[in-house]
C-alpha cells in the first residue's frame, strides 16, 4: 500500500489573551503522509485516530511557558496532544493487540507511532467509543473525583452546579441526584435548560436569562458548589452558600477569553471568612490517588445499568473540521448540551 | 457595704456599615449600682471585671440578626458580651473558689453574677493577666488551631501573613518560626515593621508604603497565606501562591469597614483553579474539636520557656474608655502592634 496522507493539527502561535484563531494560533497540516505497512515500529505500536476530545486544559497549554498554571504547554511547530479514542492497527508490543481501543493524550494526527495513550477503556467496544470521550473518560472521573473528594454531598442538601450542561457538569448533577441532593443548575441556553431539567435538576435555569444573583437569592441557600464558570456564578454562590459551605473550583470559563483587565471582579470574597467557606481548586490528577480506583470500580457499572448517562455532541466529522471546532468548544456559551466531540474516522 | 457603682456597655443599636459609633451604637451606663456583700448568686458566683479584650468579632455581634455571619447578636438594651478576665469575689459554687481568676466571655459591666465565663486560665497568676486575652486567650488559640489544622507549614516554605503585628498575626509569625518557615509579613506601620522584624520575619513591609502586589511579587512565591485582612492583600497572595497554596481566612478588617459598594473587587479568583489553591474560612470553635487539646497542653509551656511572646498593649485604663477603645480596636491601621486591651480594674 502507498504512503497516505497523515493530517495533523500542529501549535503555531502562544496564545495571550482572548480566544485562539485556527489558522493563528494553529493550522491543520495536510502534507505529511505515511506508510501505515512499513513505519518503523521500533518495538512500539501504531494507531489510528478516531474520535478527537477538545477539552478546556488545552487553552492552558496554549500559554507561554513562563505563565504559571496546571499544565504543561505545548511545543511551537508540534502536533496538539489532548485527548482523544483511538485502535491499534499494528503492534510490536506484545501487551498491546491489534484491534484494541485506547483513550488517552495523543498527538492529534490521522496515525501515530505509540506510545502516548494511557487508558484502555472497554476492550470490546460496549459503548459508542464518543462515551471514553466523556462519562468513562476525563469528564466522568473530574465529575466523580471532585464529589467525593471535594463536595461530599449530604442527601438533602442543595448543589449549585455551574454549566450543568457540560460534559462534567451533567455527570455532577447525576451523582448529586444519586445521593439525594437537591440542585440547582445554570446554563446559557433554554435547550440546555431543557437537558438538565431531564436529569432531575430542580432548579434549571438560563442565566442570560436570570441572573445568578436573583436565582440563588430565591432558591438558595446552597450547601455546596460545583464551578466551572467562576466569575458571576462564584460571587453569587459565595453570597448564598450556608455556613461550612464546600466549593470545588473545576474551571473558569467565563473569564478566560476575557482581557484580564476587563474581567469580572468579585465582591463577596469576604463572605468565605463570614462564613467559614472552604474552596478548592482542583484537576483530575490531585485526587485521582485517593478516588481514582472507585471511578473505574464504580461508574462503568452504573453507566451499564443505565444510572448514569451522557451526551456527546458531534462538531466535527473530518480533519478540516477540526481547528473551528476547538475554539468553538473554548467560547463560553456555545450551543451544545453535552461534551463536544469531533469524530475524525470510523475505524 | 453600702451599694457600689456597677458600671456597664450597653448595646443600643445595630451597626448596618462602616464603623461603630460611641454614644449611638453603645454607651456607658454608670446609673446602675451593686451590693457585692449581698446580691443573691442563687447558687452561682460574683466576678469583677479585670481586664477587657476587645476583639473584631465584636462588629459581627452587632449586625442585624437577619444577616448570616459566624456568631450571634447583641440584645438591643443589654450589656455588651465579649471576651474579658475577671476575678472571683464571692462564690455559693463548691468548684468556684473567691480569688480564682477567670477568662471568657461575660458582660462588659464592673461585676456580674456568674457563670458565663469558660475557660479558667492558670489559676497562680503566673503571668500578668492580660496575657490571658493574648497568646494564652483566644488569639492565641486561633494562631495555634489555625497554623495546625489548615497552614500545616513545613520548613523551607514561605507563608505569607497579613496584619503580622496584630495579637493573631505575631503569633502565626512565631509559630512559623519555631517551624522553620520564611515568613512575609505586612502591618500598617513602620514601628509595627520594625516589631515584626523583631520576631523574625524574613520580609516585614508597611503596606501604605509598598504595594502587596510588589511585594509579593519580589519576593514570593508563597506556599501558604494566612490572612487576617482581606482585600488588595488577599489578591496578591493569589497571584503569588504556588500550585496546590493553602490559605487560612482569619478576618476581613480591610473590608469590614467600608461600605459593601465600596469595596475592593478581586480580580485574581481564577487562580484558584489555575493554581488548585484551597481556602477556608474558620474561627475558633470550627478547629477547636481537632486541635484545642493540643494548645492547652504545649503553648502555656512554649511561653513558660520564653519560645513564644506576646505583646499586649492598654488602649484604657477605666470604664469611660471602654466606648471610644472598642472603636479603636475596630479601625483598620489602628496604631498598636500586638493585642489591644483595656484595663478597667487592677484587682
Amino acid at each position: 500500500m502507498a504512503p497516505i496522507a497523515n493530517p495533523r493539527v500542529v501549535f503555531i502561535e502562544r496564545l495571550t489573551s482572548g480566544l485562539p484563531v485556527a489558522g493563528k494560533h494553529f493550522v491543520l497540516d495536510t502534507s505529511r503522509t505515511i506508510d501505515i505497512e512499513n513505519v518503523p515500529l521500533n518495538g512500539g505500536y501504531l494507531t489510528k485516530t478516531l474520535v478527537l476530545s477538545p477539552e478546556p486544559a488545552m487553552r492552558e497549554r496554549m500559554r507561554d511557558p513562563s505563565v504559571p498554571s496546571y499544565t504543561t504547554t505545548y511545543t511551537l511547530g508540534a502536533s496538539i496532544v489532548a485527548f482523544a479514542v483511538v485502535v491499534v492497527v499494528r503492534s510490536e508490543k506484545e501487551s498491546i493487540k491489534v484491534g484494541e481501543y485506547m483513550y488517552g493524550q495523543t498527538p492529534w494526527e490521522g496515525y501515530t507511532v505509540q506510545p502516548y495513550t494511557e487508558v484502555v477503556p472497554d476492550p470490546k467496544g460496549t459503548y459508542p467509543l464518543s462515551k471514553y470521550t466523556n462519562i468513562m473518560g476525563t469528564p466522568g472521573l473530574t465529575a466523580f473525583v471532585g464529589m467525593e473528594g471535594i463536595i461530599e454531598g449530604k442527601e438533602g442538601e442543595t448543589l449549585f452546579v455551574s454549566s450543568g450542561a457540560s460534559g462534567v457538569g451533567s455527570l455532577v448533577i447525576q451523582l448529586a441526584k444519586m445521593n439525594g441532593l437537591r440542585v440547582i443548575a445554570s446554563a446559557g441556553s433554554d435547550a440546555k435548560v431543557e437537558y438538565m431539567r431531564s436529569l432531575g435538576v430542580e432548579v434549571p435555569f438560563n442565566y442570560n436569562k436570570e441572573s445568578y444573583e436573583s436565582v440563588l437569592s430565591k432558591h438558595g441557600p446552597i450547601h455546596a458548589f460545583w464551578d466551572n464558570v467562576g466569575a458571576e456564578a462564584l460571587d453569587a454562590a459565595l453570597d448564598a452558600s450556608v455556613a461550612h459551605g464546600r466549593f470545588a473550583i473545576c474551571g473558569t470559563v467565563a473569564t478566560d477569553n476575557v482581557q484580564f483587565e476587563e474581567r469580572y471582579r468579585l465582591k463577596n470574597a469576604f463572605q468565605i471568612m463570614k462564613k467559614r467557606i472552604t474552596i478548592r481548586g482542583f484537576i483530575v490528577p490531585d485526587l485521582i490517588p485517593q478516588f481514582g480506583g472507585r471511578f473505574f470500580q464504580e461508574v462503568p457499572a452504573l453507566v451499564a445499568q443505565g444510572k448514569l448517562q451522557s451526551e456527546e455532541t458531534i462538531i466535527g466529522e473530518k480533519w478540516e473540521d477540526v481547528p473551528e471546532a476547538i475554539i468553538e468548544m473554548m467560547s463560553s456559551g456555545h450551543g451544545h448540551a453535552g461534551k463536544p466531540v469531533i469524530v475524525v474516522a470510523q475505524q
